[in-house]
């Protein structure tokens, strides 16, 4: 196909792929005369991944071109494929400093009362978890860690979904778009919804009996 | 107290319990003597609410002021002052224009068959959802949508518990603060616990049968 129809195929304007292109993130397409090059599905899947890296992820160009040098490796299987893309994904989370070593073994302890055995006690999103369980206790509020476990549970739901999802692709390509949209949306969707399933159990219970007799009630 | 027992007890600086005064987000203390004011437990409380959403919230400080102006309103009662600081920690998610109308649609449609009936259907969050619904449709996840009710599911679990650590506290301004903080940490807890057992789930499905002959396998 020309790149007027890759275009229209992924949503990407002519320039930027050409721009794409001199960055190494998308391989040249094949000239076929002078002023006519040749683009295959090949191109429509990669530039469909690094659009959902650049414009839903916000990976940096030069992080999202390392990303894709990873996936190229024939020595790596999928698995290591998608730690690498999660973790471009959620640096910024990351704490820079090792977190105190009492968060850490909470951290730790959350994971493992989970069972989730192979994830390795320190990774990253380890710290990121051990970091945010800090600020709690640095508010006094260390009744919420006590009780992260219902968190965990259904974190579990959530991520059993997520994985399910991929496994419904084949195409390498296709299933880290995936993986990179449904991440970075499934937050916001997530976030949304405990937002919204706060709202309605909030009122059941702090509205009845609290009221100064509104007369706007009882809908 | 004097102004350094407050700080202590609040860890907030002296200038800074200053320069909030200044701005109206605590009320001054009694001045017993030239240089000696003095301030109670009311002021640890408030202190400890405006560093919450300052700190850990990133509410400006002229979103605090409105926020602290709601809660000093006596007809509201709880639930709606819930609401007004849950808005000020999430306007920037909230998108600016109307999403569209199918998008709005299938946001409903969750919401519904979750049997959320008291939220009000143009709620800010609905907006949200259905902004992020309409991504994933952009680009062709729709699947992703269709299993949207197992993150509703895991939201419940997780505001459930939001809102009853909510109950174990009796002053106003304390459920506040425990509100505000368990918003902001726990989306942050949560997106760590989603990714890891990712982690752990992506490696059961996708490790097994794809390897190379890795060596360092079997554990």
């Amino acid at each position: 196909m020309r790149i007027g129809e890759l275009s229209a195929r992924t949503g990407v304007p002519a320039a930027t792929i050409k721009y794409y292109v001199r960055e190494g993130l998308l391989s040249g397409g094949e000239r076929r005369s002078h002023n006519q090059v040749e683009y295959g599905e090949e191109h429509v899947r990669r530039l469909r991944l690094v659009r959902a890296m650049v414009e839903v992820g916000s990976v940096p160009i030069a992080k999202v071109r390392e990303v894709l040098a990873e996936i190229e490796d024939p020595g790596r299987d999928l698995d290591s494929t998608l730690g690498v893309a999660s973790r471009a994904l959620s640096q910024h989370r990351v704490p820079a400093a090792e977190p105190a070593a009492e968060d850490l073994e909470t951290a730790r302890g959350i994971v493992r009362r989970q069972g989730w055995a192979s994830v390795d006690p320190d990774h990253g999103y380890i710290w990121t978890l051990a970091d945010a369980i800090g600020r709690l206790r640095e508010f006094g509020l260390i009744d919420m860690v006590d009780l992260t476990g219902e968190y965990a549970r259904a974190a579990e739901i959530v991520a059993d979904f997520d994985v399910r999802l991929l496994g419904t692709r084949e195409e390498r390509d296709e299933i880290l778009e995936a993986m990179v949209i449904g991440t970075v949306l499934g937050d916001a969707i997530f976030e949304a919804l405990r937002r919204i399933a706060q709202v309605e159990i909030s009122g059941r219970i702090f509205q009845r009996g609290e009221r100064h007799g509104d007369p706007q009630e009882d809908r």
